[in-house]
């Protein structure tokens, strides 16, 4: 076994500890984590742990420090992305499609996961040090800042699937609501993508900064003449608001044909069917991606110069990026350096 | 004002009554109601009755009577048939699209709707006359039966909409659950677009009447060897049954950006959004549609040979009918023949 250090969940914080990586297996990786985003599944994590080792972190950048025999990709010293899925079943549909996010055997998550093998439970990248299968690694493409790269491994990715998959592009006019990790990763995608975004939120104080982000315009839900204006106006709505909220205002701003794309808040939902009848709107839903997908996320981002707008802070602050993340209180990913564990 | 009779609901029940009818405008006609389909609509009408004049009745077929002084597409004697809605605003951008069951200042619905002219509670179809604006009549296709004709007015455009908003055609796989009146004619459609259909049922006894519909196979619901056998298998599923329902098994039913669209039951509905994302699937929500697809659906219908499966009864049988239909004890409408009437 490797040994390295990391942020283990006990008594409802993060707690340093030592803890144990698996020796390399053949296609496997060691993953110096260099930083870490820090994302709301972290928080609902560490809220709902009972009991066993969690260690939370599913988006995070770092250099490989050893490959496995078979490894082919990577080298020592390759600038490599991790996000939150580390394994799948290899043989189902979903797998053979490119959609291991949907392996129909579950796939292995970054953390709080089975590993396949050996049937332990996996342990996040707030550590030190990260064993992955090569296959669910990603060459950090050169130009991407690693501080900035690390949320696009899972706000990134979450958000990229929907735009996608709705043939978002010039003439699309997208709608974000919400600005936090993943809506501000899902305007600056959009607007690289060449679609019309515009971001709703609660507030009107958010306008400038939604402007920077590559948005057009904010739409104010809590405003009922903004809301009004644009009501069936948008072809995509991504609804990142990371809590049950009431999606019925923003089906209104969906135009006829559109789709709102439930990213932010997964878990039960209540929709009334008047919202979706009327302009036969559709309501759908996402998380993460496959491995095609987030390797042509991560160029597309190279690319067009597309990375999280983020702060950074020592591992040691983990306990205080959480509370603020719980406040809203992040522009607009916290990511965390590991290197203050060496 | 003109007289006639219809079937107005009184203390729960529908009692035969004087009523009246407007003078004609001048692009009005008058209509001779021969045959008027029994939708769940009309039961909910009525249990939830609370006084004011209602006279069920949607989707009928008749004769012209009289056409007002503007009146270019009647004459006195033409088939003719109407559905659920008799007037729109004429102005926004849905009646500009055609999408006049959209309309922004809401759709004058056949009854229980306020005329758009005088501010009068429309009285529905379970009458021998009703007077209409000549847009939203349509000529009845020779060839088509007036009585199974009447059910494709509101049963068969509700779901047409969604199969052609959903570009079902060849290849596409199509699920139909319910095999009510629009359920059976979700089937006859689909499969004359040239889908591959499959009904969704509670009980393996209806195997043959689906088969006999149009469909290939049939999924029993309650059988769990028979849902996981059909576990992501549809590009489309058109969901209708009438009643408040889960909608998690079916989506499991539903394909890789597959939908679900939900025509049956209207009102709040709770969704797991885990069900939408696994599969990136989508959910809809559709009724009725506007005047071009309307006059669209009645052709291909002429020209495919699709119609309702009817069971024709005396309108003063409509209280039988009502019951019965509340039970699901008819295959696949019922048909209320208003000459009794006269």
């Amino acid at each position: 076994m490797r040994s390295t250090t990391g942020w283990r969940a006990q008594d409802g914080a993060l707690v340093q500890a030592a803890i144990t990586r698996r020796d390399l297996r053949r296609d496997d990786i060691a993953v110096r984590v260099d930083l870490c985003g820090v994302c709301h599944t972290d928080l609902h994590a560490l809220h709902s742990h009972d009991g066993g080792v969690l260690v939370p972190g599913h988006e995070f950048t770092g250099v490989v420090l050893e490959v496995g025999p078979d490894v082919t990709r990577f080298r020592h010293g390759d600038a490599v992305a991790v996000g939150n899925i580390v394994d799948s079943c290899g043989e189902c549909d979903m797998c053979a499609a490119g959609q291991e996010n949907f392996c129909r055997a579950y796939p292995t998550l970054t953390y709080g996961g089975t590993d396949r093998h050996d049937g332990t439970t996996t342990l996040g990248g707030f550590s030190r040090e990260y064993v992955v299968r090569e296959k669910f690694a990603y060459p950090l493409p050169s130009g991407l800042d690693p501080a900035a790269a690390a949320p696009l491994m899972c706000a990134g990715i979450t958000v990229w699937e929907p735009l996608r998959a709705l043939d978002v592009g010039p003439g699309t006019r997208v709608a974000v609501a919400g600005l936090g990790g993943l809506g501000h990763l899902a305007v600056k995608l959009a607007a690289a993508m060449g679609a019309e975004v515009s971001v709703v939120s609660r507030s009107a104080d958010r306008e400038a900064e939604a402007i920077k982000l590559g948005a057009r315009d904010l739409v104010v839900s809590t405003d009922a003449a903004s809301v009004a204006a644009s009501r069936d106006r948008f072809d995509v709505l991504v609804d990142t608001v990371p809590v049950p909220h009431d999606v019925s205002p923003y089906l209104r701003l969906v135009a006829m044909d559109g789709t709102l794309s439930q990213v932010g808040h997964l878990g039960s939902m209540t929709v009334e069917t008047l919202d979706l009848l009327v302009g036969r709107k559709k309501l759908s839903s996402g998380g993460s991606g496959g491995v095609p997908a987030t390797a042509a996320m991560l160029e597309f981002c190279a690319e067009h110069g597309v990375a999280a707008d983020v702060e950074v802070l020592p591992s040691a602050r983990v306990g205080e990026a959480l509370d603020r993340l719980g406040r809203g209180d992040v522009r607009h990913r916290f990511v965390l350096d590991l290197s203050d564990l060496d």
